[in-house]
């Protein structure tokens, strides 16, 4: 692991869901760019091997026999590129926390490393690994909503409607480390998730990126129009002022012939509504891709979301084929760094409609 | 009452709106522009009064001693200016339907005849008149959320998802008689609403007016940014194609200190969430307005909400002073119209910020 | 109406209900036991007739030509008994207030009244009129959840969680004019809406009747355990002092094959859990029994269930056949005095079971 | 761990729970009663140590310098006895899943052991391990609701609502192995929830036990009258034959100040409703026992709450102190068995109250 030490709040998420299915353990790690800091972290997590420097480990552990297999990257957004491109020249998977980078120019850093290595590369779009999420692609991707109308993506905090002194929201709201505030933050994260349910991808959008909070330097309320090639409309809110919400991601997603609803609070329910008829309330008894490990009713969440994704790339590093669900990686990385770029620039022009450039 | 014949909808809601508290009695009527049809629905309702023509109708009650002292127009949108000016002009009440009119022009015709008639005008923006919609307008106006920052509004119906042959869904998608689609029909509700609860009005917009439904005349999904002279962003979603939706209105309002979450599906809780404290469930328990004949937890709703704007317009009429909920009238239908007119200006040059020319 | 005068509750629901379709008049009443109250709130009504006591009320109307065919009873529950038999005598149809009575021999000499009129009874059990649940009881009539096995009823409210001053709260905590407590006032609906909706009444039940609040001389908290002839189990919960329940009406009821879940705070929904599949959210859209004025998504709620009993009252009074939802009468009022005086008995016998004596 | 072997639920669930927080590692086991299928579970888990026999297993692991130091008991109810014993007179921790045993008779056993041995005895009542369910308890225990009024607490599964073939199934509705029923599998975890929310457990009962399924010879229903010593009434309903429900544990507990709701499905959100004024929304935000790994909003569920059991238990036998919930154990499980005992002896008796012995 690279990043992730004392005070992290994603680092810790990760370790839970690597080690949730028991198919990885944490060995080494340059837990933080202050190396007393790096070593105190690991030391308070057991690691075996600490570095002080992210370049090293990719050298050390790349030489030894029982060096590590993949890498999990949960530094802020700055560093994704350089950890990722040192890795993946390594030989060494690489599962990075989104977005992919703080700019486009760094994704392709990475995009060309990956193109260069035998290693594979993962990006940790959480949500997406959730099964009612992956039911819904399921059910779209069967026709079972007709021809696509309308998506609406909202993800929704109230974290941020004050000024917050903690290390979280700091370098969040630091355009040199994150590259972009809620939009990049929890904005790619709808952005993902629309295109992961529906299978497709805006091609042009309009959009409104506001402040809100005297004296912030990033995005804090981001509203996005989307249009997609095939005649499809949507919308697009991320916020982090909207208070009362905690961290209210949902979908809806509007066919021809039915319509999907769906919203993390109430995550184990997806709500298909047909044209006629009643809408019906599926639940892990109808997802079909048994990502989830209780019988339906036992709530998972978001921990187990993010496991399923460690447990699809273990079995992916293991070859073993009898998973097959679609486990996010540089296309979804880079089509959210062109999302960010075309909202930025859509902003610059007073919400003109700009073309999404994958 | 002027339309509302056999096969209307929005004419018996007026009907029963207006005798469910008793302070209003159905009289007369031109209930359709088909005499023969006027002539059996004004049977049908044990009418004294029935006109072939809504001018004679006029006329003639303001010659009566005991004509009507008040007139309900629910004819389709392009006819409420003629009937409103007509009557208006015989110095009788007008209570009418939404939106004011279909054209801007006309809108501008029923604000004259309003300045010059000792009359009033009423316009049943019915959702304003809901108890818990109300308490909300009152803690925004008492800075129970500090100040405005984000607003959204949606109003999403999925009856029109498909060709739909009845008579409400045909003068609904003809331009000529509803000047507008969605975003007449139930678009102006949603602005109206915001507007209502927040009391402010944006000064400018950006639309994405869309026709979902193959060879549909007028938009039946739209999505428009808001920007408010004080900085705060908003959204109105207005859509007829939302499978799954029925009638689903919603209001959210974030300021600096609070935030408010209303849905008509769940009309009777009105959700107030400070920044700091755990969120609160109000009901009529706490509703100030009075809005209401039972006690909380005996559900009231769309029949009632409409039933409060005649209540509030008899205590008008009569002179009476108790009631001081704020009626929707002239300045809340010019107010809509200005939004439609932008919208389209707006979508008619690709999105471009219009402002709202009140 | 006899009773009802000012500062009644459930007087001026019945006028709304019965005004909400036009289909009554209310020309005359007997408002108060004390005659200037009676006269005063008759003025306050605008009544043509106002009484000084409902026997000579009967008498009279029953004389005149233009006399009223229905009355309405709205008094505390032990007047019902000797005002339906002086209407029922004088051939005037009645519309009395649940419970029917005070005790079961009142309830006895209305049945003889009715037996030997030719006028009509009818118990206002309204939350049996709703659309979804008047949907529940077509759905387990036709087969739709198996054979039953579990009914769960509870009507739950917390506003005598504390001893209460108003008139409302004194009668019903008053022994000799309420009969009972919760289980007269609110847990006789709860019996009758399981009855109604599952066909079958309990033969047997076990109770245990509290009083939370010190000095209370009525049950304030009643819990039920009920045992069907055919094997099936249910349980019936009452209570007054469930601080957070303004007025919590829920039925479950369970089949072999599929389950009905339906909740009055939430209305115009109805679930539908089959066995195997996903459970459906019924609304107004699939109601057969079209008991309602406006399309499904415009909510509806206590006054128009309870408004439709008036139209379907109206309807069998004009010998009209086209409306054929079952409108409770004398036999749910006798039932509903069978399982207060059950319950009485059983909780007398701590709780020993006690055949229910229809 | 002892049991647990492929094909099991509850085994694997432990399994998850102890890794989520690192605290523990699995290095031995004794999974199945089959020699052959303990050892090709223990090579699918990749075990160290794979035992024939608990006793065995013990003995050794005992005699071990780096034996367990605890053992998890996930078998059948009637072999909890047996191991738990065997385990702590061989000094090894035992974490024991619910209910204690099959029978009173074996609970003592367990307890008598557990007296004479310096180990520890813990049982897995996961429920009062959630964050909500923990923060109610401090609610109750620093008279956040008054005087203790109302218990309802209810456990409703529908999976049992036909003959079921599986494992899971068939030992759950074997009287020799499960003991009892749905009060013995889930109807204890609402009795633990109900005991642990309120600081209080009922003095007598009556009791109404059920199958509803042809053939089942345990019960699948059971409904539960409560008195409590102070005077307050409750109701427990247990089911498994509740067709929609998926796992349905809720808790409703009502004072003379205030009440709490709670429910499984919706488990991060606690309302706290007081006697005047809103119900509030409780969330994570306000929990104050931080028996959670992510901020409020990214839903913690089943898996979650059974691991803060293990990490408290692993930090009671560290001897650390920091941690201070409450884990459920011997007087848990013993009182369980009671529940069982006294509501099996009530309905013998046709649900005459019955004391409950502690």
């Amino acid at each position: 692991m690279v990043g992730g030490g004392e005070g992290a709040f994603i680092g810790a998420v990760h370790r839970i869901a690597a080690r949730m299915d028991g198919q990885f353990q944490l060995v080494a790690g340059a837990l933080s760019s202050d190396p007393a800091r790096a070593a105190a972290s690991a030391r308070a997590l057991g690691l075996d091997r600490s570095y002080d420097d992210f370049r090293q480990m990719a050298e050390a552990e790349a030489a030894r026999a029982d060096g590590i297999r993949a890498v999990a990257i949960v530094t802020p957004n700055h560093m994704h590129a350089p950890v990722a491109v040192a890795f993946l020249d390594a030989g060494i998977h690489v599962i990075c926390d989104k977005p992919l980078a703080a700019t486009q120019e760094q994704g392709r850093e990475i995009a060309e490393a990956a193109r260069r290595s035998r290693a594979r590369f993962f990006l940790t779009h959480n949500y997406s690994a959730m099964p009612m999420v992956r039911e819904a692609r399921a059910i779209v991707a069967e026709g079972g909503i007709g021809n696509l109308r309308l998506v609406q993506a909202e993800y929704l905090q109230g974290w941020l409607a004050d000024n917050v002194e903690t290390k979280q929201a700091q370098w969040r709201t630091d355009p040199a480390r994150a590259g972009a505030g809620a939009i990049g933050d929890i904005g790619t994260h709808a952005w993902q998730l629309a295109a992961f349910v529906t299978g497709r991808t805006p091609i042009a959008l309009s959009a409104e990126l506001s402040s809100m909070v005297p004296g912030r330097a990033v995005d804090d309320d981001a509203r996005i129009a989307l249009r997609y090639g095939s005649g499809a409309r949507g919308g697009l809110w991320a916020s982090q002022v909207a208070i009362g919400c905690e961290n209210d991601l949902s979908l809806r997603v509007v066919g021809s012939k039915a319509a999907l609803y769906w919203r993390l609070q109430d995550a184990e329910r997806l709500i298909l509504a047909p044209r006629d008829g009643p809408s019906r309330i599926l639940t892990r008894a109808q997802d079909r891709s048994a990502s989830f490990r209780t019988p339906p009713g036992h709530p998972e969440g978001y921990l187990e979301g993010f496991a399923n994704l460690y447990a699809d790339i273990a079995a992916i590093i293991r070859g073993d084929g009898t998973r097959l669900e679609r486990v996010p990686g540089l296309a979804d990385g880079l089509s959210g760094l062109a999302f960010i770029a075309a909202a930025q620039a859509s902003a610059a022009r007073d919400g003109a409609w700009v073309e999404v450039r994958l």
